[in-house]
């Protein structure tokens, strides 16, 4: 029997070496890693993980090496979508011989589609694939995919589920309200990590959430709180998520705050292929800081040897400040102070 | 001592005689109603209420017959915007003298201004004003405010609370958690009641909702629940809410949609003073007719003689039926079918 | 016979005295400039006029001064929208009492209203005004005219054109294309200075510009040179005003640099009704100081007396830049250098 | 030398045969037809010839075949963005080879780089590329480049100028302002060619517009007329293109108006890899009676048999009369009526 599609997804990077090609090393200790700290499931070629920045071959083989060392332990949503409905429903056939649970695609971006257009693309995948689908809305990087559009794709039985990525909670109570009557399996997946407590209390079975490749342990408690009835420690902990997401989020162009983050956690990231300029290095060094002092409130890394200033939750303000002290421990350490 | 902000203030409209002038005898009666059905506050002037569709010295009125008809039974949070700063301190004035608990202001409209602006505007007023003050950031219609600049704003005494209706849930987090360090008596309310539940259990004080002036009862109960704990029968409530609101806000030009609603109520609440064509006639009674069937579930009001027929979810397609059903319904009362 | 709407019509601002109000002196004063240098028609009560910040009766006290000050010279062009159409009705009787040659009404806002209710409201307007009308679209502060109501309310005789604040090229071609095969005579004017050549080219009658209140002479000439073929002159001039419109428009909110501008050219204008922080105060000096650069290139003003630093036409940097020279300077004057 | 980038260039479309491949007869042959009619130059793999929906190894051999074709007669623009910046510069060394002119390149698509972001991009291409580069700035579908950013981009002499599809008259006024006094020799294209005699006014050298590969007579007639100072007629030129080029781009998803009217001029284009619903499928032919009326007022094509009802210039409307003359049309033919 198919695994339910259930709880915290995690989209995950992945891993470069020195030339900017796939770590396949590093990627297995961290997929390892993710599920020794208890994620769900994984959900490797999500915007997370930068599919747009890997070849269909590359594609292919981030999939495979996640479906091997996975090893049936937990589902894996592989994201698969490509230039063309043809080699979508290629890569569908594809993940379906790797063993993936589902695949995870994308609404068609770069050109802005209609509903019916939208509607015409999720049909003939549907028709054609050999291996579940869930449709993917992501509306700030893709054509967006509206209510009375899922309400006519849940129709097709090899569509089981939507991950929305828009965060906007009104918006899939409408969907749950619009699908469920017809299709009751049907799965609703949450994007936007913001928002899990309450996107969890009204009807959603998980989410696919990027911080969850940084912090598996905290989405997973949070999953669980909600799941046991205890809510008000859910939203605690909802809250503190909130400083560590608007910080990766917000201080760096998606998703390299992750990279960040994930770096933290003690794995060896490389670079992304999106080049940086000086004085974005600078930047991200500085975020890096505030990040530590973050995750070390958390508990699951140690604190900068120079110390954490107090967080204003102004992320700039903040970083300017980490870096500060960064630069007078160093100078303390080579005896300039 | 002050009244708490605290629970449900209605927004409330304003009933027009037969020559659009404020009919004072129905508003008393609505004002009744409502503090009857257990709205905790009253909120004239608001958006909801049309305050720019009226002159300033009618805006005075308002204010003045419900401060009288509440007879501090609940309090009145008035809505003080004037043309100017000036003008709205003395409207400030004014509303202190009524008995009003505070006022609420929302940011300057048609301009769009810059923060700094908005905080300018706000802290004339904050150093002037005789009654407390709450902000109002409603940042489709006004010039939004940011969480920067409600921190800064927290700093004035006057300024007691904000109410916020862009109903973005994080941007109500990020506003919690940057102010109550430095205010832990700030009141935080929502003016978007799709996210009623998620907005009282992230730890607001309450909604200011359109949706409450049409079913007070529904909101009344909806807050209960969650202070109760009981978040399941809220997030049902919730749930039911969404249908009556989206049909109520997308129907027609806000805020006539609540108008139709509030007269299924038993209110005579006249012709709006925003002109409508032949056609938008047509239409809002045949939003009526979709509007009363919903409350009929509800229990709130009698179903229309025809009937209902099966709601679909989609509005524009209901209200079609809606017609449909009422037009048989006509003809074969005239014996034509 | 009724003046013809054409040319540059120039939405003035209103100068204040020390006490906030109306300084009719100085607006006569300003007005007797205006047509002195040449406008072909004045527009009190538009959005650069501020027709927001003041009361119903201060509007119309406005359009009295202007009309009389005119006396004839010119048409006048009255901004009437008041917060009904009752009262905009009524504001319409009272400026064709006057001697306005037409009012011009905004679209209602705050509000966003459907292109169905936009239609209503100006419908009721030209059924019941007693002089002509003109449709104000300004889609960045108003609700928006679209081309099939712009067509629709082209068929009432008492509508007799539009001026369009949009700036967008295409859609103005649509607005004549659609127009003028049932309304040869319909007006169009352009409320965006920026793109002033392109739209007399491509058909528009003038322009309501916010420039032609600092600098009329250079309005003017532009359009006489489009009008004598002499269209690379036109477009020299053209792009001169594009670095003066930028920083009146950029630098601070919407209208306050059109105020420091006037200033310039020899009107005291007052403080402005929206609060500046100190820190606003000090930017608005800076950019006093880069206008009065601009407008001694042009040769309308003397230079600073520290002199002009060159301009990198980004306005920030030049603000800046002006600014250190001007501390230099004084500094110099007292010594301290 | 290097020839010059100037005048029209034809971002054209790519003809598939019945399997979805591209059909390398019909290029040839489409490449032949457009030199023949005037073209300037030739622009493959831009956002009109659907470079996303087709291979890597598909948008080496159309640029291959169109380099060929041309053999020189006209330049060869070929668009170059691949999923990095290490493919992109390979791309870049194959179009050299291929003996393109030069390269355009998008700006990052998908995620929404931040300015510091596109410039590292661009900086990297710049320095790596063996072949000259265009900048192509395309708002509503990749990251933005801002005047700054041009700016800055200006200094790399690999960098020879700008594709601008955003339409904005004063922020191509902006750029030619900021650059000219570092690159005189820099080339700015316009993509939108609803506003191409402005553009050229303003002081363009040419632009890319999908139009242009429907009817480059026209496009090269407006070229020439306004190099040639006859504004008018240019102007009266541009209304006209105006109701063609809104017909072709809002009556279906871009680019899929325009593989429309290439079929009218008589090639073969093949069925778009994006799948039509069956709707769409009709709407398709409606707009192509409609387009193919356009064209025959031309003069380019013939009418329709069953003749063409009165254009609106509400292409809703004017499809739906001309679905229904063709299906009148249709009934006679087959004595029905």
């Amino acid at each position: 029997m198919k695994a339910k599609i259930e709880g915290i997804f995690t989209p995950h990077m992945v891993p470069l070496d020195t030339q900017g090609k796939i770590c396949e090393m590093e990627l297995r200790r961290y997929v390892e890693w993710l599920i020794g700290k208890g994620v769900h499931g994984l959900y490797p070629n999500g915007s997370t993980g930068e599919f747009v920045r890997f070849s269909p071959d590359e594609r292919r083989r981030i999939v495979k090496i996640v479906c091997e060392q996975a090893g049936g332990r937990v589902p894996v949503l592989a994201g698969a979508a490509e230039a063309t409905v043809r080699e979508t429903i290629d890569a569908c056939q594809t993940y379906a011989e790797y063993g993936a649970r589902a695949v995870a695609i994308v609404s068609p971006f770069y050109y802005k589609l209609c509903p019916e257009s939208v509607y015409a693309y999720f049909r003939e995948i549907a028709l054609n694939s050999p291996i579940d689908v869930t449709l993917y809305n992501i509306p700030m990087f893709a054509s967006p995919i509206d209510v009375p559009t899922i309400r006519r794709l849940a129709e097709f039985e090899r569509i089981v589920g939507i991950k929305d990525s828009s965060g906007d909670v009104p918006f899939m109570m409408r969907m749950i309200r619009a699908v469920q009557p017809i299709r009751p399996d049907f799965v609703f997946l949450t994007g936007w990590e913001l928002v899990l407590v309450p996107m969890l209390l009204l009807g959603c079975h998980g989410g696919t959430n990027a911080i969850s490749g940084v912090v598996p342990e905290a989405t997973r408690r949070l999953f669980d709180l909600v799941r046991a009835g205890a809510i008000a420690e859910a939203m605690t902990l909802q809250y503190r998520l909130l400083e560590l997401f608007d910080a990766m989020l917000y201080s760096a162009d998606f998703p390299e705050g992750f990279r960040a983050g994930v770096e933290l956690r003690g794995f060896s990231m490389g670079q992304s292929r999106q080049p940086m300029s000086a004085e974005q290095r600078i930047d991200r060094a500085g975020l890096q800081r505030v990040l530590q002092c973050i995750l070390a409130d958390f508990g699951f890394v140690e604190a900068p040897a120079e110390g954490c200033p107090p967080r204003s939750g102004a992320i700039e303000r903040d970083r300017v400040a980490q870096i500060t002290a960064s630069v007078i421990h160093e100078l303390r350490q080579r005896g300039a102070l």
